[in-house]
């Protein structure tokens, strides 16, 4: 990674924003109950709870895997699966945590641009009565998906009327809601409502490492101490974790540097238009750049600059941007890109 | 938990020690490769690897639950079993994550304080060859014990004779690993010889949270990566936890900070040395004080401060000390302690 | 094993009833749909459910372990526990697939005669509603017990209340519930009444192979035929198992078998009371003498006899009868147990 | 399911083959050690194993499920996945047993015909060596496959290679491997010799029901008894298992059976071409046929007969034949077929 240009590679390439250290900091005075039974980490869970909806409550955990594996445990039993599409994260990018730790079956669904619908789920259900078949029970999704994209709330509703309809649960995925709630310009609640359990993450919006995951309906919650810790994640000094979240909320923290991150990838993918060969892979509808490029150019590109090329097997490359990218380095970048293209064009 | 009065009630009731924070903030100039590529991880990693002489590498994880599973998951078939002290905290404060994540059966021991022996592992080994026995592979022991106990490096060194006579592989449950090698005035590479993979608790010694998974044969590393991410412990932003122990090693802070909190036990026992009604339940050998007392002074004691009553069944408390614990406190505390059982007992 | 001379090593040495041979041979008249929807196995299971009063169905596996695994496999969430004595084959004899399959933790008791009590499963509630502790869900019991001792009816009774009283399931691992039921002389429904789930085992009574999970309340066995299939116990040609249960049913074949096996090992104490150095381990309460011996004797007697040393550790040895188990080998090993005991006392 | 026309529902709706059941009755004489001790036992698993040319052994279970999850067991660490068509009877008819059971990761493989190729395998080795991706190790292939075709010996021999350059290992799924080495004219062990591991289906062959596990390498079979002990598939009168094996060994009945079922499909599949409307959806390899008819005759023709639609989402049906299929019952119902056909088409 060059340490002098700005990495697309990853909104948590990123470190953290100032605030969220100095909230660690003072968190740090005296002694605190361990395990969450701290007034800290009491009261910004109930802050979240409020922000959500979240009648069963907010629940910390470390990474975004671990948020998605312990939200999907309160909602399975044994023979139960889950549809999700063939690129979720649960599925290609947790090394099989939810087949190990869960020991239960994704049913992927091929998808055009990471986004589930009615239609695509229906299909699954054809199984459903016959023992040799796991049983759909939960609908996965990620808002923002994996591709960048994001869910209208119509789309969301559609799922929403079909889950209950056909006797299913939603999982949403929300590593990146911040950038979603940004995107779509709504409440985090309105998101949330969609959902029976989802996840709200803090590390990519500029936490150290901080995820939650929030319990929409009380009576999917009770088991979830146990299941936290047995899932490795309770944390003992919790108010740390706690802190961070305390952080992002202040003053609509979150909100601010998410939909930072989302212009920057606006801006970037503007900047990036009309050059020789490159076109966008997906529509830019949060903080990343799906694009198309020629393998040559992408080559050239990755010298100097940390970028990811993705999925496997196309000349699409990802770019992400972060809350911390400045408006300089996404220019820098994009003349970069221009100045390439052209070159090789030419 | 009362505000002014320190808690005697788990090393983790202590925040973070200043130049914890202080390296976080250091760890947080621009971008860096997320999932421990990046040059601090590495960097910080290497270090603790040489302290402790691990040829397999060091790894770093969110908490001490974790740590224990992901170590045992490198030497673990899923036919094979883990011999414990029925007391080990992987046996009993872990919410059957062993059994859950690993599907790895415990056979635990009965001890009369938290140590094993080889006298006590032997007959474990009787049903090996039968198909219908899980069979023992590794022994875990914790040092420091959860009885605060320590084992002596001759004790470690039979436990080490005894596996490598029996093809059987030794895990140190290290989370106050900081507080025996400080007890022992022994390198902590002496105590990482005598097992195959231990851990290396940050937590307990001042950081805000983090803990190594140590591994002393390489053999045993290959599928760290892949289980670590799998069993949901992968740290995207690695950096801040290598950064906490980064400041732990700097200067001995670990083993100073160790050493303060094991002198605060010593202190504490010494105080309470001669109160009527009172008795050690175990020898003092850390940051421990294992206390008979009269259930009264008990349930007198605990209006004021903050401590456990454990282990259950019996009229035993347990103090524990940590790096922030004055002498001034524990003064405060051994007096209170003094004056009650004296006033009860007169 | 002697070509001439019966084993006393395992009810499982004998081969099956004539009757259960003669079934299979009947059942094979044409085709029959596969998975358990014939028309056979519908009726043997409806049989055996109304025998048991098992409003929840019977269901066919293949052996007792899967019986077991299956029947707590019902009860379970993730961070649930089992109270079993130490001695359980749950616990010692099935290789750890309760840990491995269910992912569940076993919490095991020690006990004088493989009997659980009230009193001995206190203790272990304690840990109630610790997020850190496996909770407490299901009491799991043999009857008959692994040391051949059973349950008076009164003593399931007091189970069953404490179990009501402390929201606890109760699972009885019933592969020789046919000698209990002969040994108490009560019906089979009188025993069954007192558990949640329970298996009936065939395989030890004189089956080729055949063993029925039994549900007492409906609810249980909602995913029953998923777990089944799951774990890898749903036979295809289903009506084999339930021609060999349908054999001994007719005519209350089960239980003149396990009344004859019973009667035996009566014979076997009786035939052997009083050689010199011998002494009963445990009550003979149903096919299994449990006798203490001198190791020279146990030695000697293997070297003719086949039977097992067990429990480890410990001078007894385990004798079993079987349903074919005839008057005259029962004499023939008593006479050859008193010579040698009276030659090695001489 | 009609009492009087044969199924062509499942080549487990046969009952089981005469010579099977006598060869239980032969079995049933006197004691026999358990749990596979028996000199039966081992007599007729070396007997298979000479057959198959497999050094590491031959050992009986009680399914197919339960074989393949058996097999797939022996060959992979927790985090390694396994690369199979997405019609495979572990991907889509096991209720999610090998990620339940084993926790691994399977990689589905759209494919035409129900086989796999390796240019169809290797884009799933792209993410070899990212700890974020399951690992791919094992490829599983079923002989004869879902769709009733049969790899032959070159494409086999394709698959062997390829696996062998990229450290895969090759496991088949030989539920059906009699039909296949009928199908092919070749030795059993020519196809075994192209696999790591595989089973040898008893059941579908004439079988009461007992399947095979066959290791093709020593090294890979040292867990295996404690695996089928914690798999729940330790038979304790094991010598009922291995006498439906030596029935179907002696004078080759597993080949004839085989080859028998296998003409009777092809009977079929010639008396059914011509119908209107009729097209056969996979190429006729072994005792199934799959063929493409308009719903109408599908809903006509179930009226009366066994059959299954399948797979979901089209209109193609699917007819088994048995060893126990006649001529006359394959003719009568071909002619069904065309007269409806006919009576539908004019």
């Amino acid at each position: 990674m060059s340490p002098t240009r700005k990495s697309f590679g990853s909104d948590n390439h990123a470190g953290a924003h100032p605030a969220v250290l100095r909230a660690l900091s003072q968190a740090n005075a005296g002694d605190a109950v361990a395990y969450g039974d701290d007034p800290l980490s009491q009261r910004v869970a109930a802050r979240i709870a409020s922000l959500l909806g979240a009648a069963g409550g907010v629940h910390f955990v470390f990474n975004g895997t671990a948020a998605n594996v312990l939200g999907l445990s309160l909602m399975l039993r044994p023979h139960q699966a889950v549809v999700c599409p063939d690129g979720a994260h649960i599925n290609v990018d947790e090394c099989g945590a939810a087949e190990r730790v869960l020991g239960s079956k994704l049913l992927p669904v091929v998808t055009a641009n990471g986004k589930l619908t009615p239609e695509l789920i229906a299909p699954r259900l054809d199984d459903r009565g016959d023992s040799h078949r796991a049983q759909p029970r939960v609908v996965a999704i990620s808002q923002v998906t994996e591709f960048g994209t994001c869910y209208t709330l119509a789309e969301l509703a559609a799922l929403r009327e079909f889950c209950d309809a056909n006797d299913l649960l939603l999982f949403i995925d929300g590593a990146r809601l911040a950038n979603a709630a940004a995107a779509l310009d709504c409440e985090l609640a309105a998101l949330a409502a969609t959902a029976d359990v989802l996840t709200f993450g803090g590390t990519k919006n500029g936490a150290v490492g901080a995820e939650a995951v929030a319990v929409m309906r009380p009576g999917l919650s009770a088991d979830l101490p146990y299941l936290r810790k047995q899932q490795m994640q309770l944390a003992s000094k919790m108010r740390y974790l706690a802190a961070q979240f305390g952080a992002l909320l202040d003053g609509g923290l979150w909100l601010s540097n998410a939909r930072h991150a989302n212009q920057m990838a606006r801006r970037l993918a503007d900047g990036v238009t009309g050059a020789p060969g490159l076109g966008l892979y997906q529509p830019v509808e949060s903080n990343a750049v799906f694009a198309v490029l020629p393998p040559d150019l992408i080559t050239a590109l990755q010298r100097d600059w940390t970028f990811q090329k993705w999925p496997a097997g196309r000349n699409v490359v990802r770019w992400m941007t972060a809350f911390d990218t400045t408006a300089g380095q996404v220019d820098e970048f994009a003349a970069s890109v221009r100045e390439r293209a052209g070159a090789m064009a030419g």
